[in-house]
């Protein structure tokens, strides 16, 4: 990377940390989607200046407009350019003009739509080359920062306060599923990149920012080429934070289909699933799993294999022990002291007690909080699985009553106090999980598949150095 | 099977279908379990008669209360026996005096519980065969049929209309859950059977009547062991309806835990697979997916392996045709009709089209209604998987704002039209997807995966007879 006197780690902080913003694109008209980049600035509190800059300078949302780049009179950090493919060029000659150096190009048109396209995009590549300007895109919705407020997509988005997980992806529109899906769950993000065409800066030239970067405890990327293949392993080995990935891209028509959207080339499956393991990388098959698995790090870590399942019914007893078991955790015996416990606790002769532990006749949140504990507190118990059954249209008195206080928060207090992680799924109703989640600050899978592998991708991110 | 002078299928319709209802346990005290019982007849509308049995003859809910089953005048078809495990051979000799045939027993305390459980199991098994009487159970939930309002679990549980989806459970905990992931989609059950330690009618009893059985339409069982591998083979193959199976209880762990719930042995998963392969089952690998695609039967038949693809993300495109593709599916080209369509309703230059076909930059409800009404009548393609993203926090304004129109109606009426499969996938917040599922009568899949696997397992079904 080249970037004037500047570190290339200074010089890719304020690609994320600019000063201030330049629109190029930016209209007041009410379907310009550039002002929507303006409006998103607006919406999540960017505290730097704004320029919108279109021919006749017009105001944007109250910032003053202007009509080109060097009728401002500041420098200017970043310059969105969301522009017509065929404008783009002049865009940069601008840029270089005025003295920018970092861009960010949404606009579709270049090497996803044939050879006109191609030869835009080795004319834009040249340029940025000749003039030192870095730039992500194109054909992708470029950069969001949620600690700053710097949301550049250009479809309308509701602020979010930041969390621990950056997102690197290839596909906008996969991109904003991810966020959503982290938002359904009450997580927040805390960068995210959606690379598009990468023509310059690619997955990894963010994946090594991401990585020194302190916001960033956990980074998900979406990928359906990899063009630097030997190099991913040299920056992911570097990287001391979980990486997980989705690998799209993996047959012939998924190649034909993404060389048709991001000019990207396929990677053969089988070699990439090598390179991702010896890369300390976690790959993940199942879109939704990579928010879900990410967010297995806001637990404590898992540092060994020995396992407890905590069960609210004999089937899931089983199909987890079974999924527990396929991953190679083992299942110490639960002490006698913690099965004594839960004896006094429970209706008389109904039950065996063991590893996993079926609690489906334990009608007492008390005696279910008491035996959460004491598996926790377990010396030889690295990491515990519960599965809770909450009906959320069933009301919880008669024989039931017992059972009606809720107990999540509880389960926060013992996860603290033990610093173990406990994986939790909650079966309900959609509405209640999510009400559970925003109030808790610990995961809470809906999938109870999806919670045994969350230890599985903790321990095996904490055990392989 | 044996019933006196009744036929097989007449015997074991009225286990579904009694006249009345004894329930022996059920009392007026707050505790009591088997009160819940009648309440949930009572709030499912049950039209026959229900006598509670009670020591004391105490009056449950208001229905007068009787001390044995003896007292009661007219013959009782079903008999629920909610007692202490050592008691329930005493309710036998009483439904034998009585003339009853009939029983469901939902106590646990048997063979799941050692030795002196296991010697109680022999007695009842024996006295049954001695009286001539069958039953569901013990340790299980039992049975719910939603078209009469027999609903018998011991647990409180809102009144549903029946729906074509049928379910046998070996766990009544998981049982439960899975009758939640339907009612989540706004999908319902037509019958429900926890066949618990299946001391006497097993699940394949319970396969042959739901075979039979005009209400049902999909069979879901989820199993932990198959006492009688032979003839599950026998039984599903004389089945024409879908039989979806998630089978537990596949590693050495697992059936430790299945042998402590239910007495059940376990069997071998590589021979359990090919049994079900060649017996015509679907057999389906994450608890929750076993819902999911039994919906896949409510939408028209996949005939045959010509697939089409829409996507609103270049990502999503490439990774639903990776799965497409490693499910076998074709990719027919669009025909040129259908492009020329969906060009005149598009901004230029910016997609390249085909299948998939990415609806990225296809700013139109009404394009989109357009391009998914052309590519489903194309004669040389069976189905089409259709994924839709509303962020339901965002405004459809501005650019956006010919996106503002819902059109998931449009969607259903596509799906009659051309009497194929259209499995749709709606990326949204949950409350949201909720509403409109709960507005639609075709299935809206949650996860982008289970809309292609949908139309597998539609099209494995039924193009293999």
């Amino acid at each position: 990377m080249r970037a004037g006197d500047m570190s290339e780690a200074d010089f890719m902080h304020k690609m994320f940390y600019p000063d201030n913003v330049a629109v190029v694109g930016a209209s007041s008209s009410p379907r310009n989607m550039g002002r929507l980049i303006v409006q998103n600035l607006v919406t999540w509190e960017f505290p730097g200046n704004v320029y919108p800059v279109n021919p006749r300078a017009d105001d944007v949302l109250g910032l003053k407009g202007y009509s080109s780049l060097t009728q401002i009179k500041d420098p200017v950090d970043l310059v969105v350019a969301f522009v017509p493919a065929n404008a783009v060029p002049s865009v940069l000659d601008e840029c270089s003009r005025k003295g920018v150096t970092r861009m960010a190009i949404p606009s579709g048109g270049f090497s996803e739509y044939g050879e006109s396209g191609s030869e835009l995009a080795r004319v834009v590549k040249a340029k940025a080359r000749e003039y030192g300007i870095r730039f992500v895109g194109p054909n992708g919705l470029t950069i969001i920062n949620a600690e700053n407020g710097l949301c550049l997509p250009f479809l309308p988005m509701s602020k979010r306060e930041p969390g621990g997980i950056s997102i690197i992806t290839q596909s906008g529109g996969v991109g904003m599923s991810l966020i959503m899906f982290l938002n359904n769950q009450s997580a927040n993000f805390n960068k995210f990149i959606s690379v598009g065409n990468k023509l310059d800066l690619d997955e990894l030239d963010f994946l090594a920012y991401l990585g020194r970067d302190p916001g960033t405890r956990v980074i998900c990327m979406f990928l359906e080429s990899v063009v630097r293949g030997s190099d991913f392993f040299e920056v992911s080995r570097s990287i001391d934070k979980p990486v997980l990935v989705y690998k799209a891209n993996t047959t012939e028509i998924g190649a034909r289909t993404a060389s048709s959207h991001t000019a990207a080339l396929a990677n053969d499956d089988a070699v990439l699933d090598d390179v991702l393991r010896q890369a300390n990388v976690i790959r993940v098959r199942e879109i939704k799993r990579l928010t879900e698995m990410a967010r297995a790090f806001e637990l404590p870590p898992m540092k060994g294999n020995r396992i407890a399942i905590v069960s609210p019914a004999g089937g899931y007893a089983v199909l987890l022990s079974d999924l527990a078991s396929k991953l190679g955790f083992e299942f110490p015996h639960l002490s006698e002291h913690v099965l004594d416990g839960f004896r006094q606790n429970v209706r008389a002769d109904v039950i065996r007690f063991g590893n996993p532990l079926d609690l489906g006749d334990v009608l007492s949140s008390d005696a279910i909080v008491y035996g959460l504990d004491k598996v926790m507190e377990q010396p030889d118990i690295d990491g515990v699985v519960a599965v809770l059954m909450r009906r959320a249209d069933a009301k919880y008195d008669g024989a039931y009553s017992a059972l009606s206080r809720e107990i999540y928060s509880d389960i926060g207090e013992i996860i603290k106090r033990h610093d173990k992680p406990l994986a939790m799924c909650l079966l309900t109703q959609c509405h209640y999980l999510r009400h559970v989640q925003s109030r808790m600050t610990y995961p809470i899978f809906e999938n109870p598949e999806d919670a045994v592998e969350a230890l599985a991708v903790s321990r095996d991110f904490h055990t392989r150095r």
